[in-house]
């Protein structure tokens, strides 16, 4: 089903069942306790992902539209706030891992308290009010979606500070070099004035529009993502030693993280191994290199002689391209796979968000939109850089060409790779 | 049944089994994931504490001396560890509230397996085993009564950091002046050599002995701990305001940590509450003031212009007292109580452990034993203060007249508060 | 004299005079105590600017291409290097302010040296030798002036640390509301492709190029930069007490910095006063708003309902009209000035730099030099914001159309304000 | 001449310049950039000792007894207050190295208009005036001599940042191993009740006093500090990397610190230097080791077997002998030498201050004083360790056999050395 359903209940209520269904399939293999780890101020523990989403809708849709709504408690709306600040205090960010209560528990029942609320509101509401509320329940929808692939980031940061390094889902057989090593090589793209940006057809967030014309030079983008084994050329020529690839604050964030190779990596004897959510394995050589920072895919584009492409480029060479790959489906996570074997541009959706050198501004005409949804994602647009095309963690169905994601350059516990580019 | 049991097996595990049980109904009321709580460095988990103290006998008492042991599992003995530099490896401190796994069940299984095993070997051990081991159990159990101790001072300040302040434990009936006034007064002790210290009968910790002898100087101990009523005077006298009151370190600690009160206290209108493990609660003005650091007993003695007593004052002072008073007792939490009506000193022992005015340092003659038990006190005498006579957290039958506590004089979540002394 | 002087010996040595001069006659009222003061990592003491800037020369022009020449001390190789790692280690640059040693003598004698071996070099180099090295000597006199408008702006934070806040230097009259008050309106571009860019002909740092096609839509620019009197109307109407004006981090930014006005400003009853280098005076409202950050800027455009403008928009605005305005002349130190009463475009070069909204990445077809020299501007595209136009503090004739000024959002202490900018 | 001038005005003007004038020649090496330095947060810059010593007879003195003094400049008062919150606002203590006004000739002016006040003050009052100031002049003379000490050790460190490694201090000869080795051995004292404590004949720092009755056990002290050589047998038998020999904080200290070595130490090839007022240069095996913290006197003492005297021990053990060894005379900067050839109980005085294993706290008896003046002492009773016995940087005649010197058990800038004692 897209994501921008028609403003019909029923088909608002099966949408949304289904993907607040997605969230607790995903969460269901996680004890109470491991809901709870917060591992950095960056990352939430599980339950808070679960209720904050919920409280989304408490907040935005049954509180305002929904005469017969009761709230589930009047403290939820102070520890399940994140950053609306137009909506009230919020409990603080680097605290949620000291939330043993509400409990598990507590927590599901507040999400089937909502989800019931909603089914109510919706099997009751006018038309008029259907029409009204769709688009935020397509925005609660997607701001679900997106909370879906933080809590897979987020226990998977938070599962790693464990020693025991569990891994509490079922994933993909261990492989030490399973697919074929895929083929290199470039696909050229012309310069010239471009429609970028969403058009306003069906959903999308605010910030990946309005459209507006812009002019790109030719450029040439590689078939695949930058593998495994070609980041650990990198690393073995020094590429972790040497300031002169990396930009300044790179350097000095890879020296105080004392980042020797991407996040997850451990080097046993001659074996690299990554943690996974399905526990510590082999890494597949053909496999695209995953969780690096922004500041690590410059250092490597830098190193090849080539670049990280803008995000205007990355969107045009997708353009025309169907939206498959390697995402999350059927709330069963996946790891990043090797590309196919295949002609084209391979695997610009899913496996890995890719890198863009460009930092994340609002679009030619772009206002944020004044009440509290509104802060939503304008005022984010400051020291984070874009990455494209989902990855393993997206759920499918979730994304678009015009999708834009960020976050800080160093930060490296998303399903973040790179793809390189150069000019003509 | 006291602490220095009989060499006789079936007495020992009959208190093992006791003590170790205690442990177990205090974390009874917390679910799985307040158990995983920690609130700050100094603080643990209560899944921690009950694993840690399990580690202990598994390291000390049956990995050394019953063959048949088998490891509960190979990574416990670096989860668990705690400062014990020389047996091995630690997991750190500050993180041990990220750890959902073990899980609590697996916790308990732990504490099972240890369990069996030293019942097992009890049960089987030779009479010359069983006095060899006899010392190493009585401290494995005082061990185990200072952390059910710290269970309840850490699950306190680990709940106290949510907003919904959960109270889990059943308490005694709030009441806003319950117990009569106490009675002021003084009580003198005349100066002169003294022995003090542990003689080394019976059960006690390296750091109470070697007994010695000591000169002290005529003084006046009061009759009773400081109350709420008095401390509150001290606040609206502007205590907290006046840096002339306050050691110069004291005062940086009120300065940046915003103290005007006790912690756990807040003024609701003109009503002061605290923060208990049965919820918040008005204060009782007739209860001795509990949860206050050193610096602020240091400055509240200044205040009145008496001053704190000596830990060689209090011992004095207690001999002859029966060490009996509000402690912890069949596992069941209280809080610190009013003096009883009553003549001459009164809750020497019990209610609020008192800070006095001797930082914790060796005896003469002290020598700290060289293996890795021994790293159990003499290593943390620097930059604390000795604190004397228990608590209402402190299980009944643990502690003697020359029993020492310390703490950094800037902690306040233990049940900590004072009694004045003067010269005379 | 223009920036990129012929390849003559002659012409070079008497601008490498005349700038070299400039340092000095800027640093001359201040002590050498003055000199010696740090203030913050990111602010360097007067000493270290003036060595600096001649070790630059003594690293890239004297040693590589004058054999005769003697190094004047193998330790300043370390304690004057910035940030070039391909050069050796460095001192760090946190502690800089501890350098008692060289003297401030020392440093004059250091200069001096640089100076007379620079003199000899030029005297003796063949005419292929000054060819090759004219744009050496280019780049390190621009640099030069960019570490002289670094040293008042320096200095100007360090002294102001001092509750003395002395004002070294002579200064324009202060008067509370000279200059008349200026013009409002706005100037309309057309949309349209545009060539941006350095296009190599004459001096330009690397970063101004290359020269490249952009598209802009159709935009307005304030006729001048915000003033005095309009930001106070800001602060009055509790500008930095609304969350929903500011980015996240610029809100971040502006609680734990505890800012509630521009740096250097304090409100003295009714009167606002700022700090300058000619002590402390009343606020000019007619004179631009000065010593805000990006943060700050962009939530004032929130709360007029405008925006900044981006760096390509405001090099469009700025194509044909000279390069004249508020530049620092003769090496005496100014203030912004009120927009003189005229008609057009005001003020867009001069008086105070103007944050754009956009992000200091590299242009299309940008490489930085793989040699030392190379690092000098690449290196530092990230998390930094492009500010146009120059101030007071830029010395006349450094800047061109095309120059791009960096810093991190959150600073505050170089001469920066801002401009309006709107949709069409 | 005494510390306890007789109440009469001509005497105590003697001493007063006497003691005044020590400080001027001692900064006299320094250039006005070198006394700007300061290195931490615990040093001041030379140029504050000087001027906070006289702002403590202008504080103390001046204005409340000379009518006809006029303060130096308002701005001084708070610039020049260490810690007498009681006196007034306080210029923060970690941006004293900021103030590079005053400048260092008007500091000395300052100084001069102290002296000068202070000298018509004398030349004018009447005697019972005289009486009553006597014992303030008195110790604002000791105050002096204090901070005669910490400006070498605060100016040392504070140059020692400086990679050039200046010496600006003409000192005795370098010698790689001048003085004979020291002969060890113990000396007994036989266990008793003693009298401790300043009796109150002369001049004492309130901390001194009062006298009070202490018994104290038999007891061996080591002849000589240790030495050098002995101290870098501790390093070579891997005493920084054994844990089991340190405190739990202390250890902690080393760790972060990275300390393998006493501070100042460095070694080059097989050699150990050291960083002294005298430039970088060998150290003397047979010297006492010098610029240990506590933790690590206590760590080595562990090494030994035996452990650090009391603070009665060591005043116990001074009874009877001379205040006399190495001190600094005519305020001309020494280091520490080696012990003499000589019989009996050597250097207890002077070389090295002796770390305790007391910590600093009040004696039986002591009431801080509730004026400003009150706040010297009894305020810092909190969580540092006594030293005794004075340093080569301790002006002759300042101390007393019952001088309580304490710092931070972490500090190591101080010339603190280590006597070891052990049990009989």
């Amino acid at each position: 089903m897209p994501y921008d359903p028609p403003a019909r209940a029923d088909a608002l209520l099966e949408r949304f069942q289904e993907v607040r269904g997605n969230s607790e399939r995903l969460a269901a293999p996680l004890s109470d306790e491991d809901q709870m780890v917060q591992s950095m101020v960056e990352a939430s523990p599980t339950k808070w992902n679960l209720a904050h989403t919920s409280w989304f809708f408490e907040t935005f849709l049954l509180q305002p539209y929904f005469d017969a709504y009761e709230a589930c408690h009047p403290a939820f709306s102070v520890l399940f706030n994140s950053y609306y600040r137009q909506v009230g205090e919020r409990h603080p960010r680097g605290e949620r891992g000291m939330l043993s209560r509400p409990s598990g528990d507590e927590v599901r029942a507040y999400r089937a308290h909502v989800n019931a609320g909603m089914q109510r509101f919706l099997e009751t509401a006018d038309h008029k009010t259907v029409e009204t509320v769709t688009p935020l329940v397509a925005l609660g929808l997607a701001h679900e979606e997106q909370h879906q692939e933080l809590l897979l980031t987020d226990i998977k940061h938070g599962l790693y500070q464990n020693p025991l390094m569990p891994g509490p889902y079922d994933g993909p057989a261990p492989c030490a070099a399973c697919g074929s090593k895929p083929t290199t090589g470039w696909v050229r793209f012309g310069g010239g004035m471009g429609r970028l940006g969403h058009d306003g057809g069906g959903f999308s967030f605010d910030n990946e529009g309005p459209a507006h014309d812009v002019y790109i030079g030719a450029f040439e983008l590689a078939r695949r993502p930058v593998t495994v084994a070609e980041y650990i050329a990198f690393i073995e020529d020094g590429g972790y030693r040497d300031s002169a690839l990396w930009l300044s604050d790179g350097w000095d964030a890879a020296q105080s993280g004392r980042w020797d190779a991407p996040l997850y990596w451990r080097k046993d004897g001659a074996q690299w191994l990554e943690y996974t959510l399905f526990g510590e394995r082999p890494l597949n050589p053909n496999a695209p290199v995953c969780h690096v920072s922004h500041y690590e895919a410059d250092a490597y584009a830098a190193w090849t002689g080539y670049r990280l492409p803008t995000e205007s480029e990355w969107e045009r060479a997708a353009a025309g391209l169907p939206v498959e790959g390697g995402f999350l489906k059927n709330a069963t996570p996946d790891a990043p796979r090797p590309a196919p074997d295949d002609e084209g541009l391979l695997q610009m959706f899913g496996d890995v968000w890719e890198w863009t050198q460009s930092p994340y501004t609002p679009y030619p005409g772009y206002r944020a939109s004044k009440d509290a949804i509104g802060e939503y994602n304008g005022k984010f647009m400051s020291n984070q850089m874009v990455l494209r095309g989902g990855s393993c963690a997206t759920p499918e169905g979730h994304i678009r060409r015009t999708y834009r994601n960020f976050f800080q350059p160093w930060t490296r516990w998303q399903f973040s790779g790179l793809r390189l580019a150069r000019d003509v």
